[in-house]
């Protein structure tokens, strides 16, 4: 059997996990549906209460005049990052060489809207403030906060102002890439309102930290959002209901939305126990929001072999995959729900266990 | 108060309707999910044995190589079309003038994928075999069955037969927008697959005559629908959940696939009753599939006005909407579970008083 599946098949097994809410299963729906009214109405074609209700709920909390309901973020910041171009007449925006739109989408920004991107900073760091400054004219300025496939890192607040107020005396729009923008709001000591303020445009996801089934707002001005309606229409995003991912995207936000500081302090707590692990750290060293990678010395079939043994004899899932690097490898963890279901002795045994393997 | 409202008021306050399966709200979910177990795992990104079995019965179905679940028919329409012009290197294809593509959509297929049109015949009739004959080369041909806008016409299926020859013979691709392609079997006395023989590439909604919550399916050979996946990608419709939607088109799929024919027989039975009323006919005068348009003489005041009488007086919705023609306004009708529920003397009532009104 190859090491990739070895590991997959032995994390699939565990019990628990130390990532994320636990499995992603029907029960999921279940949940969240069970005390809903059958009678309430479907929203239809982007209209009635069940969609209106929860944008302007979501225009409050990210203190933004307007947001639109979407079936996916990777529709949301196409769209997004499109009208900002129209606006502004250059089909041109800047974001991380590691962006979401780079690396995840199949091109679909530059395939469907024709729109050409420029690359700030590298695959090692974060885009600072003489990035910015020195990049050329563009429409929109990106910034994913925190900036996960480099591990969850985040800028200082301070920079994130200074990176604001660029743009704005230059005319660039700036627009938030806030898939798990609940998540960095204990590390920074802001309101959601507070981060927004400083960006034209915000998308928020709820699958990750939130733990929804799926789905995404963007939100910004009116009629920045009266535009984006046309254009998820255009994409095929315009469904005639929405409400599975719309009334469960509410049940978990309200359930998890006062948890994230607990996550960012568990993330803080399981971090440094990794990092006294030989041959282990973690990026961030300490973490800023509720997320981290492992990097662990060795090679893929080495470590992926030594983890297999460490879930299976645990049946505690830590990875159920490694992205091989220059002479280590990478997993993610983002910490939610499924970590504060494990007592203390059964975390202490996983890190006797990992001490003894590595 | 408007008359339009009025007349939207009174239906959303019926009881029973004429069209449909009943009211679009949580339950339709809710029993699509009752007898589906907590633990079964989602799909992840369009993998997983939740996605990928109801893929391989739809195949199976439509008598395709391979099937792709969508969120919405927009996205897979457009990207079927595209698929073809890239195939055949020219960025034009051809439809009705009234087809969903050129009237609902926001024009995505012209300013996402670039793409030309070619409209065929008029916005009174179906597309025949001389509009193909005589049209320019184009890379696809996509033909609605039925024709929605018009009634939800049919041609012959010697028709469709001489236009898929004539179209193989010039290497034009074949589309079919069979959104409500189950619903027309009945009268073509053909199976699902027998159709789809005709086709290069095949679109199914699940929230038509199925009366799921939303969905569709993109079906053709491996190396297209592979393709497929790579622009539902770009589209955002990868979404990392699609079961909510999944689950309940298999649910309502095995509830309603037989019931075609009785839906198709109720159509008829009540456009015969309705073509008996002074001012009023129906489009087509026979229907050819449970769905047919009423066309009622007058403006649209008068009707409203009339109508919004009737569905108050009796609780039976006949319609939520009109659109003004010249002389006459038209609404829709499609037949459903909501009919079967009705008893005669119900329907009897209802006819005596709109006889009455008209």
């Amino acid at each position: 059997m190859d090491h990739g599946k070895l590991l997959r098949e032995s994390f699939n097994g565990t019990k628990h996990q130390l990532s994320g809410h636990g499995r992603r299963n029907v029960s999921v729906l279940k949940e969240a549906f069970a005390n809903v009214d059958g009678e309430t109405s479907s929203d239809m074609y982007g209209k009635g209460e069940v969609i209106e209700a929860f944008e302007r709920k979501m225009a409050q909390l990210l203190g933004k005049e307007s947001t639109v309901f979407f079936p996916s973020g990777t529709m949301a910041q196409q769209i997004a990052l499109r009208i900002w171009c129209d606006e502004l007449g250059t089909k041109k925006v800047a974001y991380h060489p590691l962006a979401h739109l780079e690396i995840h989408e199949e091109d679909g920004l530059k395939e469907l809207h024709g729109i050409e991107t420029v690359l700030l900073a590298d695959e090692t760091r974060l885009v600072e403030l003489a990035d910015v400054v020195a990049m050329e004219d563009v429409s929109c300025l990106l910034l994913e906060l925190p900036q996960r496939e480099i591990g969850g890192q985040l800028p200082s607040f301070e920079t994130l102002e200074a990176i604001a107020s660029h743009c704005k005396a230059r005319g660039i729009k700036l627009h938030l890439d806030g898939a798990r923008l609940l998540e960095i709001l204990p590390y920074y000591g802001k309101s959601a309102s507070e981060v927004c303020e400083l960006f034209d445009s915000v998308y928020l996801s709820f699958y990750k930290g939130i733990g929804g089934i799926a789905g995404a707002i963007l939100a910004g001005s009116e009629g920045f959002t009266e535009r984006s309606k046309v254009w998820k229409r255009r994409h095929g995003g315009d469904l005639i209901s929405l409400y599975p991912y719309i009334l469960s995207a509410d049940h978990y936000y309200e359930k998890r939305k006062d948890r994230m500081a607990s996550y960012y302090e568990d993330a803080k707590q399981l971090a440094e126990r990794f990092n006294a692990v030989p041959g282990i750290r973690t990026m961030p060293n300490v973490p800023v929001s509720n997320m981290f990678h492992l990097h662990i010395t060795g090679s893929k079939e080495e470590i992926a072999t030594k983890l297999a043994e460490l879930q299976r004899s645990t049946g505690i899932g830590v990875a159920g995959y490694l992205v091989e690097k220059n002479g280590y490898c990478s997993t993610e963890l983002s910490l939610g729900d499924a970590y504060r279901e494990l007592d203390g002795p059964a975390i202490d045994h996983l890190f006797t266990e990992l001490d003894r393997l590595m």
